[in-house]
């Protein structure tokens, strides 16, 4: 069975990388402007390295999505690459919020690689990259469903959860910015503030969105799906705050720096909140710097405090509070695309 | 004659600058962002600080557009007040390019005061908050013009002119890397190529369309008027070639820094199409060097050549040649409305 589904899941991958292929030829090839060889080159270049890279979740979601809502029915060669240029639409999506995003950070590696504006001769041209790779995605939505009944929706979909996740992505710069003056002001709340909006819109909502869109749904009808697939997304980016500390970097593909960061992390607000007056101390001395040895003794303290646990205790938590959500939706087939969701991230370690 | 025209310009620009303090309060109360009382001041300062403290000559000539393709007729306020939307729309998406466009080139002052990114703590946070601003576009545009039959097409039209600036900065930036290489590949028609791409279409085009889209003309209809204007972009940047070398910086709002950065410039192009052998080496070993010595022995080469002259030659037959074009336009409101645009850049200082 694990066999058979492998080699059916490598084979999804497959189809869905060859979308990419076709999606970037045509973006080489865009009349609104008259490429030279060498930007041509240097487009061609930059999205090898930045789109097709990750995972792949967020894009596959909307396939999987897709077909569970058809349930039963057989879906069509046009179906499928529809829903395959959405996946790949949110993936473009994704590589644009990264690539500005380690430019923010002063990151160094992404997905196993350096990140795009350290490698030679890109520097600061990566943000007028990730300008570009945003631009991308009405090219594609244009091209490919102008005629259909939800392009609009689509288009707005788009809008507003790119508008979501840079206010998100504010709300985690002000916020890392004033924390370095108060680290008090890290509560539990901040915290999911900061990840629902830089996240969960993006990461979470709109593969199941855009599969509702392409099914003929409105998506005002679908405020409880909403509602769980951003709790899934904030537990999702509890993992990552999780990983980011005790990940494996050779599995996560980079190496964290939330704590040299000074980042609204899920387990500093642990901590912050289980903190004898000597732990305090230590927390307050040692966060946010860049020293190793400083870190170190985050990471100790986070061991004596038993964050693992604290961590473990809280995905399973989430994970029976999720399922019983699901399991209040009326539709069988919306459920399938929420737990398969859900069963993607559980326990990841990656 | 000229005082009432001063104080109906005057009372235009106050008229829409009321609009800019509508368009920002909707925006820092957006329902589909839960904004903290630090966000909305953050965003508040951001757009104040970036978005209203240009000419506004591209936002205020959508109304005047307007206005003078709706010939004779009054305008209501409700027209006056949605062309102004647009009209604010353009100086929001010229915000965004401005305040990414300085880091990239790593510059120091814009409109008379330090590059957003150079102010105390925003620092990086800029690349983010120029994706704000961009996103507050399509926010203004749905809520102000969700139910207007031009609606997707004032999308498309606002996608399709950001991805070809883009297109165009990455055409700038890549050029100029390439440059360093090779002064020799400086040619007219790669600064034609990028000067179109990147000012053009955001400067001049998009305000007229906005206006034509709001008339219920189909753009493609417009295959003229789109000519004239991207002419005319040209040579609006032109000038901000000239003028980055030879404006005075009080004047001009910013110190240029084309001759250090190694630009295509349209002086350097000119240069290298009148060097002598001597010359020549002057231009290779002293372009794109930070040393003010360096600086010097470009701009007195270019005296030297007499390129204030050249600059005039091309201002004045670009201005024929315009005025030429405009004239085949067989209605006179659109003959008004081209006219009206070339004589806000004619000879311009600034
Ligand atoms: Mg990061
Ligand atoms: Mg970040
Ligand atoms: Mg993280
Ligand atoms: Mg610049
Ligand atoms: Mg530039
Ligand atoms: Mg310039």
């Amino acid at each position: 069975m694990a066999g058979s589904n492998g080699s059916a899941t490598g084979d999804l991958k497959s189809q869905f990388l060859k979308v990419y292929s076709v999606l970037k030829s045509e973006l080489l090839e865009d009349p609104a402007f008259e490429f030279t060889d060498d930007a041509r080159q240097w487009v061609n270049r930059m999205l090898d390295y930045n789109v097709p890279g990750g995972k792949l979740n967020r894009g596959l979601s909307v396939i999987d999505s897709y077909k569970l809502l058809k349930e039963g029915q057989d879906l069509s060669e046009d179906e499928i690459f529809l829903a395959s240029v959405l996946g790949w639409c949110i993936e473009w999506l994704q590589a644009y919020f990264l690539v500005l995003d380690d430019i923010m950070d002063n990151s160094h590696t992404r997905r196993g690689q350096p990140c795009w504006f350290r490698v030679e001769k890109v520097g600061l041209i990566a943000a007028n990259d990730g300008v570009l790779l945003r631009n991308h995605i009405p090219r594609i939505l244009k091209k490919h469903f102008r005629g259909k009944p939800y392009y609009v929706d689509l288009l707005e979909l788009f809008n507003e959860v790119e508008f979501q996740t840079a206010s998100g992505q504010m709300l985690d710069l002000i916020t890392t910015l004033d924390g370095e003056k108060d680290l008090a002001k890290y509560k539990l709340a901040v915290h999911r503030r900061i990840v629902q909006y830089k996240t969960a819109y993006y990461s979470f909502y709109i593969p199941v969105a855009c599969a509702l869109l392409m099914a003929g749904e409105n998506l005002d009808d679908h405020v409880l799906v909403k509602n769980v697939l951003i709790e899934m997304g904030v537990y999702f980016q509890v993992q990552d705050d999780f990983l980011d500390c005790f990940g494996a970097p050779e599995v996560i593909g980079k190496i964290g720096t939330d704590i040299e960061d000074f980042k609204c992390s899920w387990l500093v607000v642990q901590a912050l909140d289980r903190v004898n007056e000597d732990q305090k101390k230590i927390l307050y001395e040692n966060y946010g710097k860049v020293d190793p040895d400083c870190v170190a003794k985050i990471k100790a303290l986070y061991d004596e405090l038993d964050l693992k646990a604290v961590f473990e205790e809280y995905e399973s938590t989430s994970h029976k509070k999720l399922i019983s959500s699901i399991e209040e939706h009326p539709s069988k087939a919306v459920q399938a695309v929420l737990k398969s969701f859900l069963g993607k991230i559980y326990k990841r370690q990656k």
